[in-house]
C-alpha cells in the first residue's frame, strides 16, 4: 500500500527496488563510463532537463547523464538495469504530454551529445544520423544534397530525430510523405539489459524476419534508447508554392480538400486549416501591427502548399485550383506568396498558433484524429457544452474554444483556454473530450504521443485485448520497469 | 533425437504433440463450428492447397478449413491451439519461397470465403475488407471511386490482401507509395489462442500506444491469421505515360534513374530495368512471333511509368526527360506508348519475365536487395562464377542467368536457369549469393519473405541479437508454436 502511495507521489526507486537509491558508487560507476562532461549534477544545470515545453510537468532528478556513443548507451542501460534505476530517455525535450521529463527522480539520459551524421547516399536518399541531430539541422545539411527531410514540425528547430522516431511525430509533411513507419529505414537502438540491436538498414526493401524497429516508433522510451537512425529522404521539390484562403464554413473546407486531391494531387504538401478563434490570438499576440494577409477576417482558413519539380506545371495547377474554388463560391478570398519571404510569412501565421494559444493563459491542448467530416465538429461540440454550463466568457472560467490542424490527416489540434489550471476546469472538458473521441471512432492521441497526459485515457482507444498485449510487450522487454516509468501504458 | 528427425522428415504433430494427432473428434468439432462446404477433404481438392505456385513445394495435408467469418477462424485456432494442432494459413498461394503450403500435414486454414469489401471512405481513401480479397478485384473496385491500390504485382488476379499484407508484398508501386508499414491504416489479427486483436482503424495517424499491427505485417502467418485489412488508397491518376528504353550499361541505367527522381520527381511511379538474358527469355516463350518494341536488342531495357492529375504536364516532363536521354547518349534507343493498349504491352514484357524463366527450365530464384550501384553486379558476378567453374552453356548444368527488378527500391530479381534442380547445381549458387548479398549489405529476402525456403538464410541478414529477440515475440504471442511451423525464424 505504501509503495502503491509512493508510485504516484513519492520516490520512484523505492517502488522499482526498495533497496536501490542512488548512490556514491552509482555515480562512481558512471565516471568510469562518461567524460566528466557528461555527467550533470548541478541544480541549476538540472532545471532544464527536469521541466518540460510546456512548463506544465516537472521532475526532481538529480542526475543526467549526456552519453557520447552508442557504447555508452549501452553501459548506462546495462548498469542502470542491474541496479534497478529508473532512467527517462530525452531528446530535445519539445514533447507535449510529459513524456521526456522525470515524474520522480529518475535519472535522465540525454542524447545531446550524440549528433553525428554517419552517412548519406545521394542515389537512394538514405540518411544515417545519431540520434541527437536536431530535425532543422538534418533538414538543412539535406538541403545541400538537393534532398528533404520527410517530416517537419514547429519544433523543428529543438527537437532531435531520436526523440521523433521514438514519438511517431507526425507534423506538417506527413500528407506527402507518410508516416516515420514508411521512412525509416532502420533503427540502432539499446535495450534495457545494454543489448545493442543493430539494424540500421539503408535498404528500402528487407523482408527478412519481424519489422522489429517497428515497434520502437512511437514508443516513447518505454522499450529501450534509440540511439541511431537510417531514414529515406526524398528529392527536395525545385519549386514550391503557398497559398491562404479564407472560407465560410467547415463544409467548404471539406469541399476544397476534396478538390485538392484531385486537381493538385502529387503536387499538394500540405493543407492545414484554423478558426476564427486562433487567427485571433495570433493576431492579438504575434501579429500586432502587422498587416493581415487577407481584407477581412473569415471563419476558417486554409494553408495549401504545392511542391513540384516544375515551377510552370505547379503554377498552373495551383491557380487553376483557386479560380475553381473562388469561382463556385467555395472561397470567400485568397492570396498567393509571391517569394519566400512571403511563403514564410504565411507559414509563420500557422506556425505561431501554438505559441500564441500558450499566451492566452493556461491552455488545455488536445491532439485527436477522427473521419475528416466530423473533425470541426469536436470544437463546436466543446464550445457549446462550456456555453451550456456558463463557463466560457470573459469573466468565465473559460475564454475561447480553438481549432486549428492537418485536414488531410484527420488531425485536429484543439486548444481550450482558460484564465488558470484547475480541477474544475479540467473536468469539464475531461472525460467528455475523450468520450466524444471514442464514440467518433477517433484517436485521443493522434501525434503527441500518451507520456504522463495521456496514458490513462488509452482505453478510449484501443481494446482491453490490445492494451494487454502492449503489457506483454513491455514485460518481455523491460521486465524490471526501469524505462520511462509511470507513463505511456495505464497504470492498472 | 527422433522427434528432431521427425520434425525434418517426418509428422510435424509429432513434434508438437505426441498425443495429438487429427481425430474424428477434431473433425467433428470442425463441422460443430464450420458450415459443411468450408472443410475440405477430399485428396483430389487438397491438392490445390498441398502445392505452391512453383509446384517446388509440396505438403500432406489432410484438412483444409476455409471459415467464413473473423468469429470462426478465432473458434478455428483456438481449439487447435488447445489440442496442439498446426495450423498454416493461406490467402492465394501465390508466394515464392514456400510459406503457405505445409511442410508436412499441418491443417490449412484458406481465408479463401472472407473476401468482402466491409467500408470505403471516399473524402480519405480509407478501405476497409476482409483478409480473403483479390488484389486485383480491390483494385478494380477503387477504379469506380477514383481511388487505387497503393501496391500492385504480377499475382493480383490470384493473391489475396491478407497475403499481402503478411509476407509485406512490395511490387510495382513501392516506389511511388511506400510499403505497406506506411499504408496499412489498421488490421484485424486472430492470435492462436483465439483472442481476436480489433485494430481495424481508418485513422491516418494514432499515436496510442505500441503500433501492434506492424509486427504482424511480414510475419507470413507466424503470430496469427490477419482476418481484416484496413488500407489508405491514394488518388487514382488521370493520365498514365509509359515509356521503354534500351541503354548500352548498367551506368546509364542508374544515370537514367538518377535523372528521373530529378526531372520526374513527383509524377514517376515505376522504374523497371531488365537485362538483355531477360528479354531473350520472353521472346522465345511468350512474345514469339510479336514485334519487339524497340528495334534491336539492348543489353539493358527500362520501363518508365509516370502517374500525374494533368496529362499535358505529365507529356511534357516525360518527353523532355527523355530527349535529355538521348542527346546525351544515356539511352540508344526508345518508345512511349500511345494509347491503352500499347501501355499494357510494355508492362506485359515486364510482368512476362518471371513466367518466361519458368519456361526456361529448372529457375533459382533470388530476390534481393543491396544499395543500387552494386545491383548489377551481382549478375555479372554470378555469371563469372559460372563460367570460371564451366558450369554454363547450352551441355552445362545452367543455361542463363538473367537480371531484372526495381531499380528504385535496389531490388534485384537474379533468375539462375538450369536444366534441372539438383543439389550439384544449388551448391555452386549457394551459399555464394547470399555471402555475396551479406558481403555488400543487402536483404537475402528483399520482398519475397523466408518461408521455408529462407529461413536458414535469416543470419544473412539480421544480427544474432535481433534473430534472438524475433525468437522471443514468437514464444510470447504462439507459445504452442502451432502457428506455421518449420518455417520463418531459423531451424537452430
Amino acid at each position: 500500500m505504501e509503495a502503491e502511495q509512493n508510485r504516484h507521489f513519492g520516490d520512484a526507486r523505492f517502488v522499482l527496488n526498495p533497496c536501490s537509491h542512488l548512490s556514491p558508487d552509482d555515480i562512481a560507476y558512471f565516471r568510469s563510463v562518461l567524460s566528466p562532461s557528461s555527467i550533470v549534477q548541478d541544480a541549476d544545470d538540472l532545471e532544464t532537463f527536469n521541466n518540460d515545453w510546456l512548463q506544465k510537468h516537472r521532475g526532481q532528478s538529480k542526475l543526467v547523464l549526456k552519453p557520447s556513443s552508442t557504447e555508452e548507451v549501452s553501459k548506462t542501460l546495462k548498469y542502470c538495469n542491474d541496479n534497478m534505476l529508473a532512467v527517462v530517455p530525452q531528446g530535445g525535450n519539445t514533447g507535449l504530454v510529459g513524456g521526456s521529463v522525470p515524474v520522480f527522480d529518475e535519472i535522465v539520459v540525454s542524447m545531446s551529445n550524440m549528433h553525428s551524421i554517419r552517412s548519406f547516399d545521394p542515389v537512394s536518399g538514405a540518411l544515417v544520423c545519431d540520434a541527437g541531430c536536431i530535425l532543422e539541422v538534418l533538414d538543412k545539411y539535406l538541403e545541400q544534397q538537393g534532398y528533404i527531410m520527410p517530416l517537419d514540425l514547429g519544433a523543428k528547430g529543438s527537437c532531435h530525430i531520436g526523440g521523433n522516431v521514438s514519438t511517431n511525430a507526425g507534423g506538417l509533411r506527413l500528407l506527402r510523405y507518410g508516416s516515420l513507419h514508411g521512412t525509416v529505414l532502420g533503427l540502432e537502438v539499446v535495450l534495457p539489459d545494454g543489448t545493442i540491436l543493430d539494424n540500421l538498414s539503408t535498404l528500402r526493401k528487407d523482408n527478412t524476419g519481424y519489422d522489429l524497429k517497428q515497434l520502437f516508433i512511437g514508443s516513447e522510451g518505454t522499450l529501450g534508447i534509440v540511439t541511431g537512425v537510417s531514414i529515406l529522404s526524398p528529392k527536395r521539390s525545385r519549386a514550391v508554392n503557398v497559398a491562404l484562403v479564407g472560407l465560410n464554413s467547415f463544409d467548404n473546407v471539406q469541399a476544397a480538400f476534396k478538390r485538392s486531391k484531385d486537381e493538385l494531387s502529387e503536387v499538394l504538401s500540405a493543407f492545414e486549416f484554423w478558426d476564427k478563434a486562433a487567427i485571433q490570438l495570433v493576431k492579438d499576440h504575434l501579429l500586432a501591427g502587422a498587416n493581415d494577409p487577407l481584407e477581412s477576417l473569415h471563419p476558417f482558413y486554409v494553408l495549401i502548399e504545392t511542391s513540384g519539380s516544375n515551377k510552370d506545371h505547379d503554377d498552373a495547377k495551383l491557380t487553376q485550383y483557386l479560380e475553381g474554388l473562388m469561382n463556385d463560391d467555395i472561397v470567400q478570398d485568397g492570396v498567393i506568396a509571391q517569394d519566400t519571404t512571403q511563403i514564410q510569412n504565411l507559414w509563420a501565421i500557422r506556425e505561431g498558433i501554438p505559441e500564441a494559444c500558450s499566451k492566452a493563459g493556461a491552455v488545455y491542448k488536445y491532439d485527436i484524429s477522427m473521419p475528416v467530416p466530423v473533425l470541426y465538429q469536436a470544437v463546436e461540440d466543446m464550445k457549446n457544452r462550456l456555453i451550456q454550463k456558463n463557463a466560457i466568457g470573459e469573466s468565465k472560467l473559460f475564454t475561447s474554444v480553438i481549432g486549428y490542424g492537418h485536414v488531410g490527416d484527420g488531425n485536429l489540434h484543439l486548444n481550450v483556454a482558460a484564465h488558470e489550471y484547475s480541477k474544475e476546469a479540467t473536468d469539464l472538458i475531461e472525460p467528455y473530450i475523450f468520450e466524444w473521441t471514442a464514440k467518433h471512432a477517433g484517436s485521443v492521441s493522434a501525434e503527441h504521443g500518451l507520456g504522463i497526459s495521456k496514458n490513462n485515457h488509452l482505453h478510449y482507444s484501443k481494446s482491453p485485448s490490445m492494451i494487454q498485449l502492449m503489457k506483454r510487450f513491455k514485460q518481455l522487454i523491460d521486465p524490471n520497469e526501469i524505462m520511462n516509468p509511470y507513463k505511456y501504458l495505464p497504470d492498472q
